[in-house]
């Protein structure tokens, strides 16, 4: 994971600067992560990023490098941006903030704090730009991934997509995020050896191409790989490759070793499937496995599942690590409250024209209430309030079982989380998503699950909108 | 830029192991990297990835750390998937190929060879997944930029995507390659840093929104940064926001420094920026700036130029750095022609049903015809026919002014090529787009240019569809 100070935008640090020259630098501030509405259409979002936040927030110091870079940059008039006793200061930063997190797998809703940091405003300030960019990418590509998973109904999903993908590092994000989602394996070998993500991969057209005729680059692979024969058969016609892939498989069969399986790359793969399957089985393959790849998503895996494909499992690529048709989560970073110097808290919010684009303010918790397995509903409440004191958003429902989401990571700066492995996330995911009501992970005009404020931060952020609606 | 052996997808490595054990592996072979289809509706590309491409080649080796690795994977039946003397040639593994490429900021069209690979077979085809990575995200995200500036037509454009870029490393890539083609500058620090990318920020909302008044927060941010004072004025309101820059415009001319400008960020930005100019002009302030943010793309730029908006700079992030309306170029990889053990070469195609996906054979160079300042249409010709013996595609024009686009890279693995700058490429870029029509400029509709295949190149194209479509 690349990591760096300078991985941000420069106001953040001319207001950093401006927060230490005016003195509010060290006052306490807390902000929010949360994005204003779930990507693609979808009911919910699967939350993911904290494991690259982490090893951001870690890692984070400036080095002399760094500083020398801020000292060159010059302001309108030719002089220093920056002055040298600022750098001075960015050269003893050690984070001292609190940061608390829903974990990575939880399935989160719009106006969720993702991520909430309270600590001195200038630190808080400085975090925006690198959290929002591990928190948007990575909950958009699990989102995505859940999403194709649930379309495949149980059939397994392979991630393809690295030469599609935004630079190399976006590449491995996107393998990585696309495992939590629940893909069963990437082809991309380096997101394999960095975060423990089984790899799969076999042959490509080229090598066909490179052999000339089919039967013989089929005979030259399993020669030189036995162990892992799955044919990639629409080179050049798509069933006389299924042919050629079965005379592989008697060969097989007789050196005690077996035919995989065979891959689709092209045509009507629902069709092409069925008489594939036809003809594995009529020639003894029952287990010969059937993938299926070609600018998949989950709409057209829906599609294929719903018109009876015999495909086993679906290799994605550019449209799930590019989140093809929403390739952007619009997380934001708001401030909730920050301090005055005699310690009252100050509630804060940003409001807009555009209803989606108001903010919620406080020191942010997230509740959530289960009944009979299933989540009912979240409620967001002001820590600066105390513990919540009504249910009332949540009357029709059982109200007994209930779950507070986010979790502490850092304590003044000390990181205080147990990170769990990417595989016990995955496994966590797929258990949250389970807890949701099928009518909320449905692919298209989902349920809209209820989220809603606790009373009294209900009542307060209605008087500030209208309070601020007033002064203009 | 992360770089790595292992980023690639298994089957470069299995098809590498397969190549090696059947004795394939030192077969010279060529591949091409070639779109099949413009981004966006657009008339043209821009190509860019190659210095990200030749950073990753002049890096490649194996690691002990990839090899034990590659070393613990598994087969179906729980043997190893590579065998131990395949991972010592790896472990001896140094790039001998030739590498041929279309520089970085060259205008480029589908089907062209924007990189040509030359060399043994295992090697060539190693290559693949990291090439593409490489030249497809930078070339879209270029000619995303090159759409974008085209749209401003002459005010500046800054790159501000950072917070919703596919990872650390996606916005790292994506701000050089919207530099390269055309934006002014990034918020992006760490690019401005890795790339010498001029790097602009001033503040955000929560600096307003930290002081609690708008008044108070623009005079403590002019305290701090009196040489860098470009205010956002729509935290609250925007009119009443540039009434407040005045304000701060006239203590600044005391001091005797400057208002840069203002920066609106929400509302109906036509409109608003004619009232601020209008309000700006009228107190003496004609110099300062107006900057406009709020998801824009070249489409909306456009309707603002037409529309008169008095916008002297926009700021584009998400839509620019994710390409939000197409997230993917389909670049691909295919073999062009292979040699036998006896030297002759052999053409191979990869034919498709769909038009588009049939590939051409070849070792393929491209020639470039203009006349009067514009280019006026691109040859494909085949390296292995020796040099075109005609120009008929272009009959029409004035021929005698060629240049061919690729140029050496690579020879027998070593960096044969003067890697220009990034601002260097960006003015290449700059004078590429002025020898094009505007009709191939235009965003929408544009004209289509012309490339097409050397006599003798289609008719062989031809004549080998032919065959392979009777084969079936």
């Amino acid at each position: 994971m690349t990591s760096g100070a300078l991985l941000t935008d420069l106001y953040e640090l001319t207001m950093a600067c401006g927060y230490w020259k005016s003195g509010n630098g060290e006052r306490e501030a807390v902000f929010h992560v949360s994005f204003r509405q779930e990507p693609f259409g979808s009911g919910f979002a699967l939350a993911a990023g904290l494991g690259p936040a982490i090893d951001y927030l870690r890692s984070l110091r400036f080095t002399e490098d760094d500083l020398a870079y801020l000292q060159s940059l010059k302001g309108a008039d030719g002089s220093p941006l920056f002055p040298a006793s600022f750098l001075d200061a960015l050269r003893e930063f050690r984070l001292t903030c609190d940061v608390d997190a829903i974990p990575e797998g939880t399935v989160v809703f719009a106006n969720e704090p993702l991520l909430r940091v309270r600590g001195p405003l200038l630190q808080a300030q400085l975090l925006e730009t690198a959290l929002l960019n591990a928190v948007n990418f990575s909950t958009l590509i699990a989102t995505k991934a859940a999403r194709i998973v649930y379309a495949a109904q149980g059939r397994s999903v392979l991630e393809f997509g690295l030469r599609r993908a935004q630079g190399p590092d976006g590449g491995l994000t996107a393998s990585r995020a696309a495992y939590l989602g629940g893909c069963s394996g990437t082809s991309n070998v380096l997101a394999g050896r960095a975060f423990g993500i089984p790899v799969a991969g076999t042959h490509a057209h080229s090598w066909v191409m490179a052999f000339g005729d089919e039967r013989t680059a089929f005979a030259a692979y399993t020669e030189a790989m036995p162990q892992n024969v799955l044919l990639l058969v629409d080179t050049y016609d798509s069933l006389e490759g299924v042919r050629h892939a079965i005379e592989i498989g008697r060969q097989l069969e007789a050196r005690h070793a077996k035919l995989l399986g065979i891959r689709l790359d092209s045509g009507d793969l629902a069709w092409l499937s069925q008489e594939a399957r036809r003809m594995l089985d009529a020639e003894g393959f029952t287990e010969a496995r059937i993938v299926a790849s070609n600018d998949l998503d989950e709409g057209l895996i829906a599609s294929l599942v719903q018109q009876g494909a015999r495909i086993d499992t679906f290799g994605v690529g550019t449209r799930l690590v590019t989140a093809y048709d929403q390739p952007a989560l619009g997380g934001v970073y708001k401030l909730g409250a920050i301090r005055d110097p005699d310690g009252t808290w100050q509630h804060r919010i940003k409001v807009s024209d555009q209803r989606a684009k108001t903010s919620t303010p406080g020191v942010l918790g997230v509740r959530r209430f289960t009944s009979n397995g299933f989540a009912r509903g979240d409620m967001l409440w002001d820590e600066l309030d105390g513990s919540p004191v009504s249910t009332a958003i949540f009357d029709p429902f059982d109200s007994t079982r209930t779950r507070d989401l986010l979790v502490s990571v850092f304590r003044r700066g000390e990181l205080v989380y147990e990170v769990p492995s990417l595989a016990a996330s995955r496994s966590f995911a797929a258990r949250e998503l389970e807890a949701q009501h099928p009518s909320v992970r449905r692919l298209e005009n989902p349920h809209e699950y209820p989220v809603g404020l606790e009373t009294r931060l209900c009542e307060r952020r209605t008087k500030m909108i209208a309070e601020a609606r007033r002064e203009r």
